[in-house]
């Protein structure tokens, strides 16, 4: 049985995040934003995403103090807006070249190449002044920058899409994989955990067991997203599914295996919650995600 | 007679600032960066550059404090990282379709578009991450942060270049084009201004005489930039001359004139240096500049 009220609370969380969102597009503090530019923005971000890693962040922090906090929904709105970003920029005709995501037409299909390149460079700068402008106090806000920049940039996000673009699965071994996921995806999951915990004021020690768990979920949420590219269509997905395989991806399941994959998947998941023992039940809903990334269909 | 002094000073700080650079991206803390994105990242900060928004920053940190510190050089390297990262992305072949820059081959000429769209990612993102960690107060890098970001994106050069693209010769006016050059280039030249002023520890008066100072040279710059355009030849210039003319792009000369946009020019400049007057005989290193910037062949 589906556990309603674990879904409720997912979605009331993403909602919070599309408000947020909303809020400071139009807030005149952020933008004098305007035209064709501020088109492409709000498309790409009023886009159906998951907003999982967003929804990471609110929830560290309320795991921490008991709420989630004014910093905690700013920080989780930068972290939306770094992987739009990195979605606008992937689905590019010299990177990805994809048509559709999240169900809609990729942003240079809607609009056209140079928007896309500039929608996405937009939303990496606002979301490096949103943390600057609006965290109320800048040791935070600083901490927050220093973690985003650095799980985004060339040491994280941005080495796993260049080690992804260039391996493919004759070439690709486990090693390879890992060292892209872990890149690619995990770090922001990473991330997105701790900015949240920083926010609701997490020691030391909470911080690191929730970076850990982030790192977990990061990694077997792109084990999954791998699986789901071979085994879901592209109506469920919202994207063009097996296209990893068309373009002899390195993934998972083309280098371990469908089995060998779940399997990892399912181990991660179990990492993952383990790294949460300290936190007792209150930490139930980390663990309800963990297992809910492993039987997602989309 | 050419102002030696005045020339060498200018050369001392761009060493400066491309020492700052080189020993940034190698320092571990920042990186972990490696591979062709790392390559790519040394080939565009190792181009020859003019380094004159970066100079522009570390002269007004001196002007303010007498000298040039450690905030400064950190700020002055983050500057220079993001208008990398705009020439970068601007030169791309779905924007300005540029193959030669500073001298050199454009990024995505030698080594892909993929290479040249993360690069400059990365560039943008380094710069964020570089005031976060290394600004040695919490509330100057969030001031610093929250400058740049500004001035650099989505209400800023982006915008800029947004409509810089949108626009031709037929369609572009005065307003028009005001509009281009204070968002794609002298909100940057107010950026740098204000920010080595914020790490000189300048006071509200200070800071708003530099930012105008900054403003109206940096427009000066860009019809400087038109002009030149026009009148040098690509190996003057390090990039492809004539190249806004034959693609019928609205520039000062295409639309005011040559004559016109050269008294503009002037008038911008005897403005900047209006606004220099509090500050005495000390900053006759920005009036000179101011003056420079108008007789540049390059």
């Amino acid at each position: 049985m589906e556990d309603t009220s674990f879904y409720a609370r997912l979605r009331d969380n993403a909602t919070l995040v599309n408000n947020t969102l909303r809020f400071l597009l139009t807030k005149s503090a952020i933008g004098g934003i305007s035209g064709e530019l501020k088109e492409a923005l709000v498309y790409v971000l009023e886009a159906p995403g998951k907003r999982i890693r967003s929804v990471l962040a609110l929830c560290c922090c309320e795991l921490v103090s008991g709420r989630i906090n004014h910093n905690a929904e700013i920080a989780a709105a930068a972290i939306e807006m770094v992987h739009t970003y990195s979605l606008v920029h992937d689905d590019l005709p010299a990177m990805d070249n994809d048509d559709f995501r999240r169900g809609q037409p990729t942003c240079h299909k809607a609009f056209d190449e140079a928007t896309a390149i500039l929608a996405g460079d937009a939303l990496l700068t606002l979301a490096f002044e949103i943390l600057a402008k609006e965290i109320d106090q800048s040791t935070i806000a600083v901490g927050l920058i220093s973690e985003l920049a650095e799980a985004s940039g060339p040491a994280g996000m941005i080495a796993g899409q260049m080690a992804d673009l260039r391996a493919d699965k004759t070439t690709g071994n486990e090693e390879i994989l890992e060292y892209i996921h872990t890149n690619k995806t995990a770090k922001m999951f990473r991330c997105a955990a701790a900015m949240g915990a920083i926010c609701g004021g997490a020691n030391q020690q909470q911080l690191s067991y929730l970076c850990e768990y982030g790192l977990k979920i990061g990694l077997g949420f792109q084990i999954a997203d791998d699986i789901l590219d071979v085994s879901a269509s592209s109506g469920q997905l919202g994207k063009t599914a097996g296209k990893d395989e068309r373009a002899g991806k390195a993934t998972y399941p083309a280098v371990l295996g469908m089995k060998k994959s779940r399997q990892l998947a399912k181990k991660l998941a179990d990492e993952a919650i383990a790294a949460l023992a300290p936190f007792g039940e209150k930490a139930d809903i980390l663990r309800q995600l963990a297992l809910a990334l492993l039987k997602r269909t989309k």
